[in-house]
């Protein structure tokens, strides 16, 4: 297989040209993510024994990278809250976050028998791990029963958690270089794509190009369709597993050749949404996660990032995105921050 | 009132001089709070609508300067685990956090009715805020029934939770320079100090000049005292609640004085325990949170950070503490990362 | 006062004739309430100390009463199930039941460590107390400030749940003569009545005598409208706090003269909906529960009791109705049983 | 095989004897399990699609027996409480009941934006189902990877609850003529048994024949050893999973023959522990729910009940112990009354 410098960022190591898949059959989804395997797998390329997938791009260097872009100093949190205002709505056993006090400023003024006139509040929650802003860890997708780099799925992920590939064992990798892809601006209407819209290849490229921000090895790829803008404007509806613009199952190749580390939407599901094909759920997750090793993050709040770089034309940046380290989890919730 | 330059970081702006208090007197904790409050009270610093205290001090020209700290681009997680084996014994409601899952691998292999070969794993989380590695927010501590800036404790933290200081308001702005202050290797024994250990501004003040690494204005501090270390040796025992080193009462004009941002230990409950009062209960949280409006960090683990810092010598470096955007949470779960 | 025989139940003792309401000026229900109040109020009728309310009515000699109406032995659960596909949506934070599995058949046949062949399934559950079948404790509902029997709410019930009237006080309680009035077979079309019918005390009586269920002191009385039978057959949609049939205002009166021990309907929210006052909520609950000390339970399946009950003519039954005692609640979850 | 009549029934039909185990082998728990098995196995009594096991046995003319049982009407609720008191240490995952208000009196006082002075409390639960008072469901425990009826264990429970089996299956079943044997006051010390007494088959029919208490086919047993009477008064300790009396692996075949519908014991556990076998984990339950479809209950408190059967020589009662119906639920929590 010949070896091609990254053409999206002329600096990064060569890259496998795996070429790009041919046209989708919209009837046969098992056929399609069958060939995209056969030719993106990256099973066995850290070892054996890899838990960290695409991280494995992410080095020193690149975390170097990202904090030189640290020009203003200015920082936008990228999570969405984490509240019963929530998208959530029961699917699959996925509440909104319920948070309680176990303790209030109300019984701090009644007396909470603490000595010298000390009161205090505290707090639980109970909350799916993907309700809100989220990575999925390399536990959370399985192909045909396998997980990440080839394992059972059983092997791996058990009713005690998610033994090999925990999002613990990404707790300090992802803080690298960011690149904002705002698709939503390049293709959309007023910044917005349209549901059922699927990104390609050509529009991330076509994207990047435009913004003057390439995107390569190590990368972390925060892609903007605008559907998050739209929810916040008309109500959630089906933002939660319905319709939205999203990637076509057609980027897996891009998404395995640009060598990126992980990447992020402001949307549900990452992926377009009606899938591509008639009958399918999430064919692309199918491939980039058991397969791939991607690591993806769903329901980012873009916006304000977005104006931002819209505004000064510069849409790469420090971006620290750690993962709440939940022993085992097969999906953490997140505050990714951008510091530019 | 005398304005003075900072004699712990020369560049910093001058800041009030308020002087130490006077020696403690042990049966008297009411009236060592009240003269601290006299002394050290920020209300009203940052206008009658401030939510954020002392984050203030962290402004952008702070964040560039964390930035220029990533020299080598490694990265570490300052998080202990959020798992059952963590220490919480039931305090309070204080639970360990309840991982369960909603779906496994198991389930996958054996069959989950999605298409084309798909599987997945889901899980959900149940846990006390403050249960492992968090930042206390400004609506947990009271004093004499006001919180933060001077407003009432019940109208600030309801059963729908902090109203006006919710750990949302934080969500971006925890990202700067991070400074290891390694007490326990400075003074301890294998690097660790004992129980009831008071750790006074002189001991803060010697461990920063000693290391070569200045605190100041906007600043992250991160106090390691060794007792995670000596838990992770002989088990948890009494560490949530127990005996402890910690801060002593008497940095709290230290606290103020050196105008630093957030300050975070390797502890349950950050100041020294027993505390240094006849009866008292964290009489430290009662001046630094409603009367500082500080962002105090607890069950940080500082332990591979603080060897490597000794190692290269370097004892400063860019850190990011979004904390997890619970709306209306009295103290959040994060992933601390500190970059060197 | 004049005591009267009561009219419903001539072996019952006689009770306090308060007479019936005026009727209702809709723009006033705070008048109405006071009026009620006026009326019908229990405080101190069972000393000051007293934490049942009206299953003082319910005594021993009521549950042999009670037990003797087993004739043929066939037995009923009135719960609504407890998981996902329940009728809440959020309100409040109330969702429905999260039920996750800590180790399960799959665990087990892939081996969970356990000598001998032993395998196991675990579980867990997160839900509101009053998301399906319930009774409202006499910590659920205040008026002005006021708890049951003249207690001031903060008093009652803080962050650490009822520390009054907790649900456990009830825990022996609730077992005796149970009573269906199917108001829907008796005033509805198909056996349901309407959304916003207001049932009243005549028909209460009506039903009562038509089936010649007589209604008195210490009964467990279970009205069923038809509505749950309507979400069964249409789906749930504003089941919870949407309009539906339902207990008037007006049975302010009967629900004190009859001295039940409890009362119970197959809707969301007992009263009827929307309620009968122009500005309201749940008016009538504001004299039933903090006035009266009555115990309602709400979202109980009546159909299969009401199709049997119809069928033979018998309309009351043994009834034991054992709230789960989770110390503090002020609901809590209930799978009531009658045998007839 | 020969049928006899029940020698402690004289009134129930005839049940098969299948005679004794032989002997204990202490090193071989598989093989004893094994020959319990094949002899007590109720496989396919009730026909293939059996989901109630020896509820079976619980049928009209038993409850009509077990209602007249009331002779005084007093009532005895039967649980322990559910809160975070409770002896749960976080055995795989297992906590105490954490209990949290969504709104309380405290906030009523301050105004929850409610129209004429309504107020009210509400909250909510996170609890292990077998957290306290209990009944295993017959998806809880598995042997060599079967469930109850012989169906494979992971047809029966995955992460979705139990589909065949879940607890609700058994909502409606379980009241009926309880009998006491206290065990405790038989053969114990100021009525307790020591740790680690193995209750046999003859202590069973000897505490029933001592009682007057006959017990056969359909009854509920409740067993109290007096374990739970130590854990009030000298602490919690071990309760959950340490040393405790209970039923000797060798009553398998009194269970079996008895033809009991249900049994439930004082303890965390059920059986003896340590278990009588060298390398054993619940050796009984493997047999007794999965092979003889038996419902046991663990975590009762049966003291003021085992009181007043001292005190009036009466050792059967009505019996109402109705699940908490979660849909799916392998084990679920229950309030049981007894009424004498």
């Amino acid at each position: 297989m010949a070896r091609i410098s990254n053409p999206l960022f002329p600096g990064a190591p060569p890259v496998p040209d795996r070429g790009e898949l041919p046209e989708l059959d919209r009837s046969d989804p098992e056929g399609a993510i069958a060939e995209a395997v056969k030719r993106y797998s990256n099973w066995g390329r850290w070892g054996a024994d890899d838990v960290l997938g695409t991280l494995n791009f992410l080095d020193d260097a690149k975390r170097r990278e990202g904090a030189a872009l640290v020009r203003r100093g200015v920082s936008f949190s990228l999570a969405q809250s984490f509240d019963m205002n929530g998208p959530q709505k029961g699917w699959r056993r996925r509440t909104n976050p319920v948070h309680t006090l176990l303790d209030t400023g109300l019984d701090a003024e009644r007396g909470q028998g603490f000595p010298h006139g000390l009161g205090g509040a505290d707090d639980v929650v109970f909350m799916p791990l993907q309700a809100s802003t989220q990575w999925d860890g390399l536990g959370h997708i399985f192909d045909h029963g396998r997980a990440w780099n080839g394992r059972r799925a059983g092997d791996v992920v058990t009713s005690e958690g998610d033994l090999v590939t925990g999002i613990e064992t990404a707790a300090a990798a992802i803080a690298g270089r960011g690149v904002l892809l705002d698709v939503g601006r390049a293709f959309g209407t007023g910044g917005e794509l349209p549901d059922g819209f699927a990104i390609t290849a050509e529009h991330l490229r076509a994207t990047a190009e435009a913004q003057g921000s390439p995107v390569g090895r190590g990368d972390l790829v925060c892609v903007r369709t605008g559907r998050l803008a739209r929810a916040r404007r008309e109500g959630w509806g089906d933002y939660a597993g319905g319709p939205a613009p999203g990637l076509s199952f057609t980027t897996a190749g891009w998404l395995h050749d640009s060598e990126i580390a992980g990447i992020a939407t402001d949307t549900w599901g990452f992926e377009v949404r009606p899938n591509e094909f008639d009958d399918a759920f999430q064919p692309l997750h199918q491939v980039a996660i058991p397969h791939l090793g991607l690591f993806i993050g769903e329901m980012w709040d873009l916006d304000a990032l977005a104006d931002d770089c819209a505004a000064d034309g510069v849409h790469d940046f420090w971006l620290t995105a750690a993962p709440l380290p939940v022993t085992g989890a097969v999906g953490a919730p997140v505050n990714p921050l951008a510091v530019k």
